[in-house]
Parts: structure tokens; C-alpha cells; sequence
């Protein structure tokens, strides 16, 4: 065993290889879930396609996409699981809630064998972060409800990590238990965690590069690739941090390697993804930095299969060769789908302002939100609310307004109107909206 | 296989057969905990015995006993697990936290192999208790740390049932979300949750019967023994309640079956369970009825063994053949053993303290403390404080007093002084403090 990879024979395949792989799984899945549902069994017959005529990737482009709030509906209408539910409920072991479109939680089952392909998909993004068995990682997710607890869990553990189910709140218990243990330690939590992890250190009088956390894996938002974020978490706890990418739907499947070459794609084999564009919904192929929207196929679910799912999130891909030897795509977020907007013909994603007012740090803070107050087409310098440091004197906003204009059009090549505001003027919840549709 | 026992072969095992398998691994290890730890092997050099002469469970009485705040001592002293950790920390892939001695909390260590045989036991308490893989249960136990958590949810799975990790708090959205499953439910819970579910419940305008709630699988509170408060829980919400025990060195390991003849040992094989006189440390041989305390050793434990640990906790054992057909021997928790005191001679717990005031609802509501003013010998009549009902006229509260006090009396032999409160003014802590020591 290579100390590279978790599972070197996927994870180096040849683009070849993994194709034939693909189809013989598609195929399997194709007639497993005609079988066992009334819905996908009624997708088919409507595309006029049968099970065994899927012989290759291209064929799914026969079929219609599938939409979580379809199964968030009959969810809602009394099934378990909803109406991509295949395996029977004695079958099924695990139920894990995701946040659904709607802000209903929405429920996910999971077999045996589903869950073994959960903790395979993840250990191997793990593994490229670079953890290892000899890791005693602290999982500082919540555990209620979501697939971050229980299942992002027992990834850690099928990679051989010591993994300590701390959970969220009770940060000053858990400085007391990191500061007990006498050795390096890994922490597994959202970026953000890691910003509070620190101050509350700084606010009890411990100094944050003491308390021993030297490896972070991070998830659950976005930001990481944010350069700026992503120095103030390793430079004020002395860490190295990985960014890390799953969904409640999918599990956790993708994660940079030492590289950071942006997420290597690690569900090889057990999710086929697809890219399209969401305007159009046209394929598009996996070059070089080509913008799209993931759409997800399950090669071997049971319980809940997925059929060419809309994730609505959108992805930039690489495909050049990753010095690291992994041969399947790379690639970053750009957001949700829903959050891209188009000023007089450039496609703007919130995180690309982020990345732009983070380079423009101290003197801001990396607080924002967009405002885009008529609908599309938008013709207009759309409204820009970012919030300045304590200690800039309003005297200097307004040269500090016309830089920031001008990075941004310099960065992203389109014009905004910046307003500044105090810090703590915006509000800092968990995942702050960026853009608000103020029409 | 039979729908009746999880692992029947082990279940209904002659006491022969279990000497046998008992005599067989505690040997190995023995050998193992000899090689791999100087604290072990310092104990079995300080008795002059070496691990090969263990050749039944008798012969354990040549050891000394384990103490648990040994192992949280050598944790406060840098050690990641304690003393008695055995396996390198690369094999070891889980750690929880008890709730210690001292309050803090004490770290303890799991192996793949220590979380099968964890799985193994839960299992089959699990299935005694009527759980089953058709079964739909939500668990609303802590899963920040404690064992209660990842690892008994993986009992559940192990077993087959279809596990949602609800974990504690937020009960608004759990009633939400368990009306709308349009099928009958199972909790896994502290008893004290399911009454406080069903009062809000009622609270929300939901009669607590229409939940669905159908099975009720509790531990981590004493007190099912106790007949009034099991009624109330199974009246409130139209469900059938079972009561589990474990602990959190040692994992859930016994449960109730359906005949409800107190709790059988699921620990065999796994478990050795010896029995003591807690002030004279003699051991207690195993006859219907007999109250002493539980003292383990493992026999397969990888991570952190445990030679003779000292559980502190008082049981009452049953030997009188159960009709479900286990073999092993049963038990009921009678407290703490530091909780127990001697009035003029008799032995009292506060569990029976309990199920006597219990037994006197609705005019008390089984609330209590007693309180020990003078260090023993107990020659005078401790004073017990009991809430009373609020709709009981304070005229009546003379002949309420004289009535309990001849209850206590007549059940448990031993005399009080007898204060009663309007209800509330003892704090209802989680697990309130039952004995006070007031010297």
C-alpha cells in the first residue's frame, strides 16, 4: 500500500478505465432502480429508454433531471424517504436530514452498503487532506441530524483516525480537553469554528498556536479557497488546513490534496457527476475552467438512488495533472447556481467578490453583501455594503470606496457601487446570505 | 435463526459452556494485558501470579482492584487514555468521555475490534428489549463525547433498525418531525425525556398518544424500576417501555425482555461479572436475590482493559429461570454504592425510597431528598423531603406525613422524619441528588 493514496487503483485509474467502470456500474444501477421504484420506472418509460440500453455516461442524457424538492414533497405528503426510496425499509439503516431547498430538513436513508461506500468515498478525501491513522482528530461538527456527524464520523475512523465525537457548543470544555492532551491534534469543523475556536482562546488568556490543533480538515462552507479566510485560520491556531467537499445527499467525497490544487474529485465509481449549464441545461464538458452545474448519478445506491440530480451548485473544473497523481477531475465552488448573476454579460458569483474584498484586507474586514435592486437584465452597478475596520477613520472611505471599485472591476471585470459600513454592521450568522434580490 | 435471541447461541448458553468460554479468553487476556501494559503487569507481579495461571474466573480474587479515578488521575497527568491503555494509539479509533468520579470527565478508548464486541452486547440487550430491523427509531440521546451517542446508535444499526440521530434538544422540531412519518416510531432516551416530550406535547396542543411513539427503549437514569413512573411514561404516550443498562467504560450490555424480569446479562463472553460485598470486598456468590456490587474484567478489550474495576454501583441478582429462555444471570440497580446507607442495621438505597413515595402519587409526585444530618452509625431517623401534590389543602399535610412515614416504614423497615414541600422546590435537575450527606 502506497502511502499516497487510500485506494490507489481508483484514484490513479485511466481516464479509459474509469469510463468502463462507470458503465458497467450505470448499467447495474440502471436495472436495480427500475425495478424497485414506480418513479424512476415512469421516468424511463416517458424518455422512451429501458434500463439495459444505458451502455455509457451519454446515455443519461436521455433522461429528465431530478430536483430535491421533488422528494422533499413526497416527503411531505407522508413517505419515509420520498419517491427515489428503492430499498426496503428493513434494508435501511441510517436516516440523516439534509437542509433541503425549502429550509425543511429533508430526509436521506442510507444501507449497510451505502454507508460502506460513504466511509470509502470519504476516507479517500480525507486521505488527501493528509490525514492519517496516527491522527487524533477532534469532530467538532453537529452531530444531530446531519450526515457531518454520525457518518462524516465513522469516515475518520474507517481511514484509522482517533476520532473524538465532540460535537458543537461547549467550545471552553472542549480548550480544556484539547489543552489535557499532550500531543498533536486534528480538527474536523467548519471554517468559521475554527475563527471562534480562537478568539474564545484569546479571550481566556490562552494563546491559540498553544492549544495544539495542527492539522484542520475543513467543510460545511464556503470560503476556504478564499485566500485571505483561509491564512487567518492557519496563521492564528498554527495549522495547515484542507479544504473538504460533500453533500447531506452524497456524503463527503472530495478534498484537496497537499497540493491544494483545488477539491479532488473522490466519488469515483460510486457517483457519476455530470456538469451542465444551468441556463440551458446543455452537457458541458469537462475541460480546463469551464464553469457548470454538477448533476449527480448514483452508480450504486440503495436505498435513496440519485438520477441526473440537480445539485444547483456551481463548480469550476480542472483537469490538467495534479502533481499529487490523482487522475480523476479537480475543482472549486463558485456558490449556488441561484446566486449567479449576469452584469451586462459577466457571470459574477458571490465568492469571487469575497476573494477580491479579502485581498483588501486589513483595511477591510471580508464582511459584504451584494444588492441587486431591479431584476435581470441587470444594466446597472449593482450596490456593494462592505464593512470596513475598526480602525480606518472615515476621512479615508472614500478613497478606500474607489479602490475597492476598482479591484473588483479589475478582479471581475464589472462595475459595483461600494458603500461602506462599521464593523458589525452585517449580520455574521453562520452562512451570511451574500446576495440579496431586493425586487 | 430464532426470532427470539439476537446471538442465541451465547444466549442460551449453559452456565458450563459460559465457564468454559470465560476460563478460554480470560487467559488470552490475561497474557495480552501482561505483555502490553506495565501498570497490569506491575499489579500482577505485586500479587505474585503470571497471566498464565488464570484459569477461571476464581482465580481473579488473587488480583487487586481497579479503581476508576486511577485511570482519570493518570489522565490529568498527560496520558491520552490512562494507565490501562493497552493498544498503540494507531489501532485505537474511537475515544468517549464518562462522566468520571470526579466530575470530570474521563476519556476511554475503542478499537475495531472493541466496537464489534461493543455492537455484539448492545445487540442482544437490544433485542431482548423487542428491538427489531422493522423498527424506525429515533435516538435522543447526547451524541457530544458520550458513548450514549455514536456508539449506541451503532448498536441499533447493528441490529438492523433504521436509526435517526436526533440527539438532545430541539424537541419542537422532533414532535414535527416524528408526526409527519406516517408510521409507528421507537425512542431511545432517558426516561425523564419521554415525560418531558409528552408534556410538551400537550403544551403544543398534541395529544402525546398520536406521536406515534410505540417502543420505548431507555437507560441513563435509574428509576424504570420504579412501577408509578414506567406507568406514567407508557400512559402519556401510549408506548411500551424498556429499560437498558451499560456504562460508559463498558458499553450498553443488558436489557429487559418482554417478561420484564428485571434486567438480563448481555455481557457474556465479552464481560466477566463478578460480585462483591462493598464494605468487606468479599466476594458475593451469585443466588437469587443477593445484593452486592458489580466488579469487571474484560475479556476481549484491546484499547483500555479493565481488571477488577470497581463499578461503585449496587445490584440486586436473579438466578430463578426467565421464561424468554436466557440463561445468564439478572439484575436490578439499586443505586449507588456510595449512596447507600445503614439505619439501625437495614441497608437503604434511595431507589427504594422512591418507589415507595412513588407509590403514593398523585397525592405526592415523587420528588425527594433525604438527608443524613450526623456521620453513621444511623441510629435516629433520617428526614426525608417529599413534594407534595399542588391540590393537597396544607390541613391535610399532618395525616399525608404520618401516612408516608408508616409506608416507609412497612416497605423499607426503617423509620423517618418526614418534611413535605409544595411542588417544585427541589431543584429537578436531570439527575437530582437524591442523598445528601448533610456532615
Amino acid at each position: 500500500m502506497s502511502d499516497s493514496y487510500w485506494n490507489e487503483e481508483i484514484e490513479t485509474m485511466s481516464a479509459k478505465a474509469v469510463e468502463r467502470l462507470e458503465s458497467e456500474r450505470l448499467q447495474t444501477q440502471m436495472e436495480y432502480v427500475y425495478a424497485k421504484s414506480a418513479y424512476f420506472r415512469a421516468q424511463f418509460d416517458k424518455a422512451n429508454v429501458k434500463p439495459e440500453s444505458f451502455k455509457h455516461r451519454n446515455d443519461l442524457e436521455e433522461l429528465p433531471f431530478m430536483e430535491k424538492y421533488e422528494i422533499a414533497n413526497s416527503q411531505l405528503e407522508g413517505h419515509l424517504l420520498g419517491i427515489n426510496q428503492c430499498a426496503s425499509q428493513e434494508d435501511i439503516i441510517r436516516i440523516h436530514a439534509t437542509g433541503g431547498t425549502t429550509g425543511r430538513p429533508m430526509r436521506v436513508g442510507w444501507t449497510r452498503r451505502d454507508i460502506a461506500d460513504y466511509c470509502e468515498v470519504g476516507s479517500r478525501a480525507l486521505w488527501a487532506n493528509g490525514c492519517r491513522p496516527t491522527d487524533v482528530v477532534f469532530e467538532c461538527m453537529n452531530y444531530n441530524l446531519y450526515a457531518g456527524g454520525v457518518s462524516d464520523h465513522l469516515c475518520f475512523e474507517t481511514l484509522g483516525a482517533t476520532t473524538i465525537p465532540f460535537g458543537v457548543g461547549n467550545s471552553l470544555r472542549l480548550l480544556e480537553m484539547m489543552n489535557e492532551i499532550q500531543q498533536d491534534i486534528s480538527i474536523w469543523a467548519t471554517p468559521s469554528y475554527a475563527i471562534r475556536l480562537a478568539t474564545l482562546a484569546r479571550e481566556n488568556g490562552i494563546e491559540p498556536q498553544n492549544i495544539g490543533v495542527r492539522k484542520g480538515f475543513f467543510s460545511g462552507e464556503p470560503g476556504m479557497q478564499v485566500p485571505g479566510y483561509r491564512e487567518k485560520i492557519e496563521d492564528s491556531l498554527g495549522l495547515v488546513s484542507f479544504d473538504m467537499y460533500g453533500t447531506g445527499e452524497l456524503g463527503m467525497h472530495s478534498g484537496e490534496c497537499a497540493h491544494r490544487n483545488n477539491l479532488h474529485y473522490g466519488g469515483t465509481g460510486v457517483v457519476l457527476t455530470e456538469m451542465i449549464d444551468p441556463e440551458t441545461t446543455k452537457p458541458i464538458p469537462f475541460e480546463e475552467g469551464v464553469i457548470g452545474e454538477f448533476v449527480y448519478t448514483s452508480l450504486r445506491r440503495e436505498a435513496c438512488p440519485h438520477l441526473r440530480m440537480r445539485s444547483r451548485d456551481l463548480m469550476q473544473v480542472f483537469v490538467e495533472p495534479c502533481p499529487c497523481g490523482r487522475t480523476d477531475f479537480r475543482f472549486k465552488t463558485l456558490g449556488r447556481s441561484d446566486d449567479m448573476f449576469i452584469v451586462k454579460g459577466v457571470n459574477v458569483f458571490p465568492l469571487g467578490v469575497q476573494a477580491t474584498l479579502s485581498s483588501m484586507r486589513p483595511k477591510l474586514n471580508g464582511e459584504f453583501q451584494i444588492i441587486l435592486d431591479r431584476p435581470p437584465p441587470i444594466d446597472y452597478a449593482p450596490r456593494i455594503i462592505a464593512e470596513v475596520a475598526r480602525d480606518v477613520p472615515k476621512e479615508q472611505y472614500d478613497v478606500l470606496i474607489s479602490e475597492t471599485m476598482a479591484a473588483i472591476a479589475n478582479d471581475l471585470n464589472f462595475s459595483t457601487a461600494v458603500e461602506l459600513v462599521e464593523e458589525g454592521s452585517i449580520s455574521t450568522e453562520k452562512k451570511s446570505q451574500r446576495l440579496i434580490r431586493d425586487y
